[in-house]
């Protein structure tokens, strides 16, 4: 992991100075206009391989070269490219710093990074700094710093860095921005979303599988485990906040016409990771003396400047069935994707009763949807993975602002850090900065539109 | 309504010195005990008759003397004592102040308070001050020094007070809390509840049914909209809050073992009763200039000191499927009522999926339901009303401490004077106070045992 120091003299070093640009500039100024969109792969292990597997459906994207320290995801990758009869990539893997040599090559246009977290700023910036796209998994950033390191990388380089939310894709989540930007729900005033699931046996393996079947981490782990677990033991905030707040971002224009203006955060006690690992490893095993600072539910509310609030709870440490837990409600009525159910005055048939969303959700399914379903099915987490990647080669073949942006990144990854702010200071309220400087105000809605 | 120094005038005039008792004497000293319960109702408007109504069922309560300015609901009760069989009841109507002289009445032992929340107070301290039981509609309190002002009475005149709080004995939620007793749900560490009810049929009505019908309020209003609307003028914060967390309150033990540490609040912007008016009003009706100052959600999360959360939401100014929204979560597993699910790990049949909570309700009925379903059945809101009343009728009869006391009332009531100051302060924490004074570190749960 770098160290602030290291990250700061990495970035003062590759940094090129270009002029600030507007927000949301349609083109990269001075790069030729490319029939294909040349990518590189930084970070090819699971997450990574699946978005290398989506590119391969498209034809127009190429695959150049690829990155990481672990030989054994090279070669799995060069397998897939092999498999689908494309050429072998350049390999990037000396050292944990190889990946500044690959965001240096000319014939590459655009970085989809997939690594820890901790490594995502410092690779973005030095691709965005080499001219290149950047496609950054979530969540974008770990500290507020490095969310604003990505807006000024941005604004003085004018290459540009999307963050790679799947979920805003969804299937279900579409269809109901569709409703929202159609009115159904009137004046939406209340949005809540989250990351309920269970990683216990994510967090913990036995170093030979991604998932469970240990209670092992960090160097003894395998694959998430090596790193992501760590967080557990450093930080109380929620950690992971971007699948949920995503979508939900989008549903009320943050950035674009509004903007979060402060969120207060809460925690529980830590007690499942402890638990977990009792229970698995036995109370002797090295790893029951570890202590967690993460709470084992974090709730943080966000206030926004057109009135709506946003609940977001994050719930990673114990037993429980998946759920975002969605809802979306206004003047009108509200939606939740727990139960799949919708209630809208004067259209739902009892007054007062829920009904099923299904109907809703056929009726007002997306265009990406209606159009892509059969070759989006296959592509992962049941084909959300497919249009996410799909966004990211279309603005880097065409050279256009990628429709979730690097103010996006910013600020939806900045919940994270203020979350823990917030938790240290005794649930103190905490301002979120405007990371347009003010240029919200007059930007207007580009997703999925 | 009293003004803050009419109050303070009154309840020094009517104080007697009793020594301070300790928390949850068995019995109110220098009372004679009785065979019968002899009640006193202050309020029979529709909820006061309810109680009314239910108290008849039990023989070994006696109905003596009734209060309320309304002479059409005093006429209403004593037909309803006539078809019960029962004597008339004294009455007390002359004025604002007469119930002063139903709770001096030498052959009465409680009074049970049903009026305007800003009533209560008052009230419940005249009568606790007679040295009667005083029962006591929810919310107990408005303001913060009104919760201070119960405990202190109680704890100078040895006078018990009951918050009757009827969610508490909702079948669920009486088999939820048998349930984390046994320790099914293992450490618990977050729970969700509130009081998501669209009211704007009871905000406004036509002055002449209780529900809707037109959009008139205060003295043009009928029920409740004459008094309980002119809240959501005046406030901003959680209005309603121990429907939801009387309930938790009583699984994780608080004021016996537990406590609530702070609170964080936030609230939407007010925007559905303002569009209620609009739309069934016009935009000419006098009532489209009033300004609403409650949020249409206002959302409060509370720490505890065994390092729980609770989550509690009041959404009553919106169009939406009624619900509590009750959720009990720990590190073995957690229960939702909104979907009536519940997910136990080792236990649910599917890891990581939800099962109906149908077969879990039924093993873990509470005693009370088990043993007196039918006769709860009847009594309004599904039955829990029926216990409520026979748990205070019960602490009157035997002059012991009723199972929710003057603590649980202080407590929880709080939550809502606490939650405006949280918003009012822009989501700050706000302590909140200990009203035992310490003695929770060592009190024992008793509710429902």
């Amino acid at each position: 992991m770098l160290t602030p120091i290291h990250r700061r003299n990495f970035i003062k070093k590759s940094s090129t100075a270009v002029a600030a640009i507007a927000l949301l500039p349609s083109m990269v100024l001075g790069l030729p206009k490319e029939k294909k969109a040349r990518l590189g792969f930084i970070g090819v292990g699971l997450r990574g391989r699946n978005h290398v597997t989506n590119t391969l459906l498209f034809p127009d994207a190429e695959i150049i070269a690829i990155c990481d320290i672990d030989p054994n995801a090279i070669m799995e990758t060069q397998n897939l490219l092999k498999k689908a009869g494309r050429k072998a990539a350049a390999v990037y893997g000396k050292n944990e710093q190889d990946f500044e040599n690959l965001v240096k090559r000319q014939d590459l246009d655009g970085v989809v990074i997939s690594t820890p977290w901790e490594w995502h700023v410092p690779m973005a910036i030095a691709a965005m700094n080499a001219g290149k796209y950047a496609g950054i998994e979530v969540s974008a950033t770990v500290k507020l710093e490095e969310s604003w390191q990505l807006v000024d990388t941005f604004e003085r380089t004018g290459s540009h860095c999307m963050i790679l939310e799947n979920v805003c894709y969804r299937r279900d989540v579409m269809a109901v921005l569709n409703m929202v930007r159609q009115g159904l729900f009137g004046d939406i005033s209340h949005l809540q979303c989250g990351y309920q699931h269970d990683l216990r046996h994510v967090k913990f393996n036995n170093g030979q599988q991604p998932y469970g079947g240990g209670v092992e981490f960090g160097e003894k782990g395998f694959s998430e485990a090596r790193w992501r677990t760590q967080h557990s033991i450093d930080r109380n905030g929620d950690l992971y906040p971007t699948h949920g707040l995503g979508p939900v971002a989008q549903m009320i224009n943050i950035n674009r016409g509004n903007q979060f203006l402060y969120l207060t955060s809460m925690a529980t006690k830590s007690a499942g990771l402890h638990k977990y690992i009792v229970d698995n490893g036995g109370e002797n095993h090295p790893n029951a003396k570890v202590n967690f600072k993460l709470g084992d539910i974090v709730q943080t509310m966000i206030k926004c400047a057109n009135g709506e609030t946003i609940l977001i709870t994050h719930d990673t440490n114990l037993p429980r069935p998946y759920s975002l837990g969605f809802r979306v409600q206004g003047t009108n009525g509200l939606w939740q994707d727990d139960g799949d159910k919708i209630y809208l005055e004067k259209i739902s048939k009892t007054p007062h009763e829920w009904e099923p969303d299904t109907e809703y959700l056929k009726k007002y399914d997306h265009k990406y949807w209606r159009e892509s379903e059969q070759v989006a099915q296959g592509s992962g987490h049941g084909g959300m993975d497919y249009f996410v990647i799909r966004d990211f080669i279309q603005a880097v073949k065409n050279r256009t602002a990628p429709p979730i942006d690097v103010y996006d990144a910013a600020a939806w990854s900045a919940i994270s850090p203020l979350s823990e702010e917030s938790i240290v200071k005794g649930s103190a309220p905490i301002p979120i900065p405007d990371f347009t400087r003010g240029k919200w105000k007059n930007a207007k809605p580009v997703f999925a539109l």
